[in-house]
């Protein structure tokens, strides 16, 4: 009989002890260490934001198992049959002798430890930007528990008054509705020019935007945080920025991570053009007696057939889980990711798969869009909510490329949706006869989804001709001779519309007895709340002989410049 | 300039209207007429059960626009631009000379409506069984409006205390919920030995089963109801089955339904062997002029690969916009579907998609099975829920078959992206890695559709040995010296737990030290809430040399037999 197979594992979270357990259970002889430089294990930093706003009550809740058994060294033994061991920093390993060497943190005393395959998960690292004043007291990353437990001590000690969150991605909005929650006033101040950038294209970052500031936050893009000012017990107290400065007693700074690749250097392991560790696709290093899994590795975008670097718990998992396969002799395969995120941002769900519009045209590839929201289920129903969406195909194939979705209504499901469509490769031809629940608590008989879908057939087959908001914004601009034509009924009108010197009401049930009154030689532009009835119009218009009518993508929903209430 | 194309649409719901609209768009001169037998035109029948509960305040509200325009003739008029005539039975087709003859309800009078192109959109008619009685007062079938306002007008003025509802599909169940709802105790009766047959398997339709009987409806199946008696108004009075009898003064008739076709079978157009016209995949009938969707035209199944009849408002809306597409010389194609139903019943989720478990094996397919439940989202969110989940895939190619659904969490969106990866040829493969969208308030980092595929991955493979809770129970009845190890924590055994003479707790954190002092003879058949730990134990005591081991799929909750509660 063979000696046991000897694993150690770099890193205590997600990737680490998945590939540990994964490799126990079709190896009950090797012999297993993951050794974890922090205190805590098999954490869901995820989590933090909702135990900082006291959704969930007790901290421990995020280091459980959902019957509550604490996933600890003890349980991590009994349970799944391996040592884990923190404190325990690994500062080097010897390929040639196949040791690594740690420093025990509490007794700063070496040891080595011999392995046969070695697994680095050793995660990533929140950026930390060289912003002077940084360092000051009550001025946070969130990554790691310990962040947690730090900004919930600042928050019940210090009660702080005012907050800045730098970064407005998933966890900063994530964090921004926690501290509201906590009864903070909140500014998020965002380099780029709008909410969620890398995920969201303009207009659906828009819509997330208008409703953070319904809900008392303030927002600030295109606005870089220039330094911190402090009090004299060199406690937060100021920002500044390129753009003016305010006050602010806690500030968290979530701006991006970046791969932990130290010891993988120092191993000599190649490095990819991403900054994370290189690794095929059954997740094998430049050495292959090492794996890398999660976020320190670089990961493989389908769409986009090349590796890139993302941050996923999830994505850590699945891979963990491969390399517990590989690990003992297997050949499990990682097909790669669709970069799915989606966040809760008060009772708005945002989130994107795919690619975005502006990520497929730095491509370089010829893009059709639409926006097109819908409501989440029938109308008839309390609470049917409005799902703003986003559709991105490939003009040539028709490929469903990307789908962003920013509302009320039931967001995630779309999304998930859509992540499983476009990893299966689907084309809008797929998607618009998709056949998907429909019962009137969860959809309506053509889903938001398909009946987007439905409108990109439109639009691919020239049937159907629109403008994109920002289209519309610069043919205003260029003070083009346009007519917007709001189609709602007169009750929609009275309640909110966009603010445009060329709008105005005709509603639907009127276009096809007005028309005829109409100058024929302006372009109009009609749109309704969410495109439908735009669409409808414009091809009144067309029947009636317009030639130059375009309908607006997305409606007054996605509408994402000014808006009036109340009576006109 | 050629005469304006002549389109006539026989039917005033789903497909019909949405073909007629579609053909509008794209050909503003087409001559356009609807032709409806009814009163109501364009109504959500999938409304009424919300209707009847008063959940939908409003009649109208199943007739009107979201914006609560209502879908009536002028509305058809003005805004879609085609004539909607009601009360217009169309009794004959003369294909010869492209002519149909209408019957004008009120005035009885004889009229003809030649046609260029002509649309069969008929729909179904529910099955009305031989049971002697049925024509008593009270005793209703759902289909139409009137049938909905003919049941609330029993409740109204009858205010009848028991209902029976001959049938446990989905209108079954849902106007089960409608009216216990109303105050009215409920007796469901099947015929089949299940709650869903044909679209849930044995152990899901369970799950539902014993989540109804807890909000007090009475479940007979494996039961024929053999008449319906009446007191001496004629109004029903009593139930009589092949099992027994019981007082009701309201009943309920939803045994399915069946296309409507005697129009078409008139006009001598073929009907297929499931009964429905028989149509091609650009939905034209055996007349190439003549097109049929909707319930009255024999759909398509992906899986199947062949015709099958179904009723379903959702793909009669496909197949409305492909038909308004072909009628004016486009060349759309219907890709089929998948057989994807949910329901709502009370605040549980049940659905299916693709092929159960039994479907797939009546067409000889070598399937593989696993009952998955999981949380719906992070457990330390407030109301975590579970998803009861079962897979059903081919052995020889891992291709997804199907996937159902029952549970309180969110079953709707599992659902969905289980249908959208079905139609697209997911194997277990490609879902153990779908990149879905993971918050803590969405999901779990590895969704309960993705941990799944993972544990049919495992199955597939022989990593995984499992037994279904009726194999179990076949052991048992067998006599097989078998132990049912219960491995959750002692809180969760003194909650709830199966009733099984072989069951005895062992919590999972002690299986590794308590094996050794088990005999190793008998067959052990771990299993815990859900699956994972069941799994755990499986391999924990597979390590320590038990040669006769295998999990149980889907742990207590999806145990379709007796369970018991509280302190053991």
């Amino acid at each position: 009989m063979a000696d046991a197979l000897k694993i150690v594992v770099v890193g205590g979270v997600a990737a680490g002890p998945k590939a540990a357990a994964r490799a126990r259970r079709l190896d009950p002889r090797a012999e297993i260490t993951i050794l974890e430089k922090g205190t805590y294990i098999s954490y869901s930093a995820c989590g933090l934001p909702y135990f900082i706003s006291k959704e969930v009550p007790e901290f421990k809740e995020l280091l459980a198992t959902p019957v509550g058994v604490m996933r600890d060294a003890g349980f991590f033994k009994k349970v799944k049959g391996f040592d884990v061991l923190t404190g325990k920093e690994v500062t080097a390993i010897d390929r040639g002798r196949k040791v690594a060497t740690v420093r025990d943190l509490a007794t700063s005393q070496e040891e080595t430890y011999p392995y046969d395959k070695l697994v680095l998960a050793t995660g990533a690292v929140p950026v930390r930007p060289r912003i002077p004043g940084i360092e000051a007291k009550n001025v946070f990353m969130i990554r790691q528990p310990e962040d947690g437990l730090a900004i919930m001590a600042a928050l019940e000690s210090r009660q702080p008054k005012r907050a800045v969150l730098v970064g407005a991605g998933a966890i900063g909005l994530e964090m921004a509705e926690a501290l509201v929650k906590r009864g903070v006033e909140v500014t998020v101040v965002e380099a780029m020019e709008q909410i969620f950038p890398g995920l969201l294209d303009f207009e659906m970052g828009a819509i997330l935007r208008r409703y953070l500031e319904s809900k008392g936050v303030k927002v600030r893009t295109g606005e870089q945080v220039t330094s911190f000012g402090t009090d004299d017990e060199g406690r937060l107290s100021r920002v500044y920025t390129d753009k003016g400065e305010f006050p602010a007693e806690l500030a968290v700074v979530a701006v991006g991570v970046r791969p932990n690749v130290d010891l993988a250097r120092q191993a000599g392991l190649d490095i990819g053009e991403t900054g994370a560790i290189k690794v095929d696709r059954e997740l094998r290093t430049s050495d292959p007696d090492i794996y890398a899994g999660g976020d320190c590795a670089e990961n493989f975008h389908r769409l986009l057939n090349r590796p890139v670097f993302v941050s996923s718990g999830q994505l850590a998992n699945i891979q963990g889980r491969i390399i517990g396969t590989n690990l003992i002799g297997g050949r499990a395969v990682y097909h790669g990711m669709v970069g799915t995120t989606v966040a809760r941002v008060f009772e708005y769900t945002a989130g994107g798969t795919g690619l975005s519009e502006a990520a497929a045209r730095r491509e370089g590839l010829d893009v059709v869009t639409a926006l097109v929201p819908g409501p989440d289920h029938a109308h008839y129903l309390p609470q049917s909510l409005f799902v703003g969406l986003k559709m991105v195909a490939d003009r040539a194939t028709g490929r469903v490329l990307g789908v962003q979705v920013a509302g009320p209504g039931d967001c995630a499901k779309r999304l998930d949706v859509a992540a499983a469509a476009i990893t299966m490769g689907a084309t809008v031809d797929d998607m618009a006869q998709f056949n998907l629940g429909y019962a009137p608590p969860y959809s309506v008989a053509i889903d938001v989804l398909v009946n987007a879908a439905q409108v990109m057939q439109n639009k691919l087959s020239g049937v159907a001709q629109a403008l994109t908001p920002l289209e519309v914004q610069a043919l205003t601009d260029q003070g083009e001779d346009i007519m917007l034509l709001d189609v709602r009924t007169p009750a929609e009108f009275a309640e909110v519309r966009i603010k445009h010197p060329k709008a105005f009401a005709l509603p639907l049930g009127r276009v096809r007895d007005k028309a005829p009154d109409l100058p024929k030689d302006k372009l109009y532009i009609p749109f309704c709340k969410l495109s439908l009835r735009g669409y409808e119009a414009a091809k009144i218009l067309e029947g009636q002989g317009f030639k130059r009518v375009k309908f607006m993508d997305g409606g007054v929903i996605h509408w994402p410049f000014e808006l009036e209430y109340g009576k006109p």
